[in-house]
């Protein structure tokens, strides 16, 4: 056992360290603006192809991605990158091409797309030239459950023909999204995970029509492209726009979702570091007739609290990445519902109590706490809440030995 | 002792919530369609015009208010009201012109006005004619502690001139608002409690601009005139705009501040009952292959703590109002920060589990479990944050006896 | 409504605090020392018996029991003296005749006794010649679920003959119990809530043994008779032992229920109400290079948070006293379940914070927090877990409307 | 970053886990009858003599200690061990002779010893001949600040005469017990952490009185020694009786904390899955009307989150003691200090919802729970309250960096 990170992992978190001091933090006043000059805007904004730029020019780019198309590193050595980019998240992943959820259909592709596939969607996504969405939860079935999809995909000669509604597809609402990674059944009758298949719908394909953008606690995320609510009408595509083979869509959207938790976690809790530094800026800088708020005992109980939770689950989702790395995600299942539950929560609590710290300012835009709340809060929803999972966790623990 | 609500209150309410359940639950879809229409706007939507009518039709204006301009209803009688009207947060307190600010801004005017300013002001929003904005939160100072304001009140000649910079001031984005309740210094160098006073500003008078609207967590509340930034530049007004006398605003900003506390906690009494009414309907109606959710364990556990926390809180809140009726809000002082801090917090953690049972749906505009956690979130910090009430609560539980 | 309590309250806690000051905390220490020289006893110290004359020469006697036997009080009027007996739980309620589980016993023979029985068993009790134990709980059925339960009452002839294990039954050690009302089944085939009788078993009767004692956290609790597994082997009693009519132990136990928990919950916000009087004492009294623990902000807020519990939960429970005498028991049930689950949990975080205030004292018998502690974490088990409780209040609350 | 342990750990473990399974836990109810049957006694019973023998058969006495004296195991190896021994921990510390506070004694006569104090006190200690006592907490003063220390140490001549009063000298009542190592101050007048010696006591030597047990909720620990009340009256000893030099008291003191907290640590996370292996069992077996408790959907997650929580702090454990056998205790100092609070309280928390699914039984001894309870409620106390430990991490928090 040994806690030390390796060469690689030292060497690559020590330059997305500077890039993010040097470049991300001080573009973030710079996206507001952006944003404040183009409120009907749902796209990515000129910023951050700057910052693109500078990532791809530092090799700091598709890092998320195993392998030769992208960075080479294992679960483990990308995961206190994805920390890093935690602290500035409305600009560091989209700068680095690390975000959600262009990376888990990338992750899709390269693994599951034929060479078509890959060279028509996942080398434009690659290179940040197109985003696209990843359509799975439907308003009507409960989003946890992905046997209960109600979304059809029938096959009408050659060509298969999409119908459904969906929702919460995040990134749906960019008009630079050209693909549409949309689950569906192709046979309600076969055995309860085999009825799922994925299918490619490019965002034009006549019958595809983006609804509505939906918010998250006030937010509506417009710079990343929103989350919208997608109707699929008869859209019909032809027979090589299935991802994987026919049936195979549970396991697909299996195999996503242990790198992407990992992910959500690591920066989730990079979330929390960056509220941790604002709060020392301004516990020290802020002060009453009772002196600083950086000496009242609340404040440092509070500050003491926050450390020890983001230490003890930082340690538990490298684990997870490292058996992720080792035994591969199956035998990681406890671990990576593990980290699902457990980070989100507390890193709601860290960014609660620093809000708290900040006053009323806290709440507002004026600092990214309350946005980094928000973002918290929907994952302790996303990919199914987390009752589920400890109901999972709880059924697996208290089987009999 | 006696639990019983008394006749007057049975009457009240009983009419509060037949307006509640006929008029103003059927008119939030109309509410949100009409802010959808006028997405720019920042003031009173026809839909409030209309239940406003009707609410004067019913006799349900202006209760909040004590003695002949107002319900006659006592803080005891009005308290279940109030928490009626927090069902529907964003109607139901404006249709019976119950809604802060403006709420407080009546009660000072009422109390300490003369009867020129009450001519001017306080009869225009006693008919919603005109709102209101209190101006006391400044962005460089801790806002718990009214002592460390730094607008200043100077006189000049018979004028007085404000200058400072305001913040959170609610319902100031709104047109409709013409006056601005304003705190400064007229004195530095009186006794800490003496430093300060209370004046009128026109929102029009020259100097007042109103810089940008704050969020809370993602929301602008636009239809209830938002919170605003507000600088007062010089501003001019005549000597008989004072409040009370010179000197006498701290006296006056806690004379706001119990009814105020009472009316917030028993409106988010009926936030969390609005919320548990949702997920009752919500966990019957949801089920997955393990049957509905009303059934299961941790969902029954969560309502029933909310019931009794609810329970609780309630007899908290009412045993304040009646020790304000009966001794007075400074011996109620004890009370009136308890409930400031309990309440708010235990109805958000009740919002928090209710959006979990409602999944990504409950984060969304689509129900309003998420902006009621906002409203709920905000409680935490408005009038100081809890922290500054639990320590001063303690200090005194700790005092030797 | 109205939150003053009437003359006869305030009149009877008048009495019972001075009481209470000027006997019952000065005997403390006076039973500590009678305990320490009688090691092997389990039954009333002397210095008890001296409190239980001087109680009855101030009228303080037998306050519980509602009638001219008792104090005459109704339940609202009792509880804040049960409140004030739970500040020295070892001492104040054996000391005025109201401590359980004698006080149970004789609401049952006051209420559903014949004149022989209450000749024979309610006299002797209420003037505290004897001792009483209620014998429910099975060692291998759900406490929670007096359906579930194994002892036989058969009838033999006229005679009844008793059969069963218990275990709980508080107060069968103490030589001076001469009674216990036994629950079991007269008839397994009758249908649910009718199957149970309640009969009353003299101790010494052949057939019944006392097993052995049980401990709680590691108390004996052996000056107040202790908890007993008690077995009884074809115990023979007279057909005129039943308490009630064959098949009404349901019905008898849950009567028995009610005035128990408003008890009980009383007391323990009594005992929490003690607790923060030693933590005020204690956290003036000790300094470190930091000040006293009194003006530390962790401190203040535990305190703060503690009053804040205590002023909710005591009206919660006196609200449920109230109805249980304006509209009976059963209409009180949510409200008795309630005040069960959070009155015993809130005032375990009281004392448990008050022995970190004291440091490793707090855990010992140098301070009574510890044996405190112990007996409100006992009451998140009796009479059923809490758990069971709370599913119960959330079906309810959750039953569509 | 490496998560699998190496060899020597998986072989130890393995072994640990043997004795364990086949001689530790079948042993327990052989001490519960040894106690029962020696109710006056404080020393070993017989058992743990006969379970001794047998860890020294298999190589598993005193693996505590690093070197050759020990098992040669770093601090990093040993946790798992540790964690083990905590499954039984009445029991497997004993057996192994690896209980507190006999180790960290142990460890300052391995570090800081001559070879004569070496020979006399330390071998016999090694051998489990002879027991040992750590006195260092005094009733009058902060435990949790060494430099308040009122014991003196005052030079007579070439003796040393040590005047005190300490309590909570664990293992003290033991008969057994030869040595007390006591800490008290040879210099007021010194450098704040150069006031501080230690030295060894000959608890037979004149002067010295034992003169109470301490309970710790109810519990007096007696097979293991209990927990002391000492006092010291003028007891001389020669010079060579100090351990290290003069002055030298507190950074011994200091040296013996960390490993101390990880084995504390670990002990606790081992009665954690003692717990867990215990309502597994009981959560199968008990079954009401509503089906199996493993069933329910509370308990579930109980478990869940219990499991979460054990993994976590477990890699924050290994983690702490990988830093101190890599980069020594001085650097791993918030690493300690986050542990000593973390886990505990977790604990804690998983025992008390452990001892609600066994009811009342698993309050009383029928069931390890509620003395693990204790025990590890006493560890929040243990070196000083949680209190100020959190005070400090959130000071070094909050340090501008």
């Amino acid at each position: 056992m040994d806690f030390a990170p390796d060469a690689v992992t030292r060497d690559v978190t020590a330059r997305a360290q500077d890039f993010l001091d040097e470049r991300v933090l001080p573009a973030e006043p710079v996206l507001a603006a952006q944003v404040a000059a183009t409120p009907d805007g749902w796209g990515t904004r000129p910023v951050v192809r700057e910052l693109q730029a500078e990532a791809r020019a530092r090799g700091l780019w598709n890092l998320f991605l195993p392998g030769p198309r992208g960075g080479g590193l294992t679960t483990l050595q990308y995961a206190p990158v994805a920390e890093l980019t935690g602290r500035s998240p409305r600009l560091a992943p989209a700068a680095m091409n690390c975000a959600a959820p262009d990376t888990g259909n990338m992750e899709l592709l390269a693994e599951f797309g034929t060479p078509d596939q890959q060279e028509r969607w996942l080398e434009p996504l690659l290179r940040a030239e197109t985003r696209s969405a990843f359509c799975m939860t439907e308003p009507d079935v409960a989003s946890s459950d992905a046997t209960t999809i109600r979304t059809r995909i029938r096959r009408d000669g050659t060509d298969w023909v999409v119908s459904g509604r969906k929702w919460w597809s995040t990134g749906a609402m960019n008009p630079e999204a050209t693909l549409l990674v949309v689950m569906g059944k192709t046979d309600p009758d076969a055995p309860r995970h085999r009825q799922q298949s994925m299918v490619l719908v490019p965002r034009d394909a006549p019958g595809v029509r983006v609804v509505r953008p939906l918010t998250v606690l006030g937010y509506d995320d417009r710079d990343h492209g929103g989350h919208a609510e997608v109707e699929l009408d008869d859209v019909r595509v032809p027979a090589d726009a299935l991802l994987g083979g026919e049936g195979d869509g549970f396991a697909i959207a299996q195999a996503r979702l242990g790198p992407g938790r990992v992910h959500h976690c690591m920066r989730s809790l990079g979330m929390a570091e960056r509220a941790l530094d604002l709060v020392r800026d301004r516990a020290n800088a802020r002060s009453t007739s009772a002196g600083p708020l950086a000496d009242r005992g609340v404040v440092r109980e509070w500050v003491a609290r926050a450390r020890i939770d983001v230490e003890a689950l930082r340690l538990l989702v490298l684990k997870t990445a490292w058996l992720m790395d080792t035994v591969g995600n199956r035998a990681a299942m406890t671990e990576i519902q593990a980290i699902k539950v457990a980070v989100p929560s507390a890193v709601q609590q860290v960014l609660d109590r620093a809000m708290q710290v900040f006053g009323a300012a806290g709440l507002s835009g004026d600092q990214p706490l309350a946005e980094m709340f928000a973002a918290a809060r929907a994952l302790r929803l996303a990919d199914g809440p987390d009752e589920v999972h400890l109901a999972s966790l709880g059924r697996a623990e208290l089987r009999p030995r």
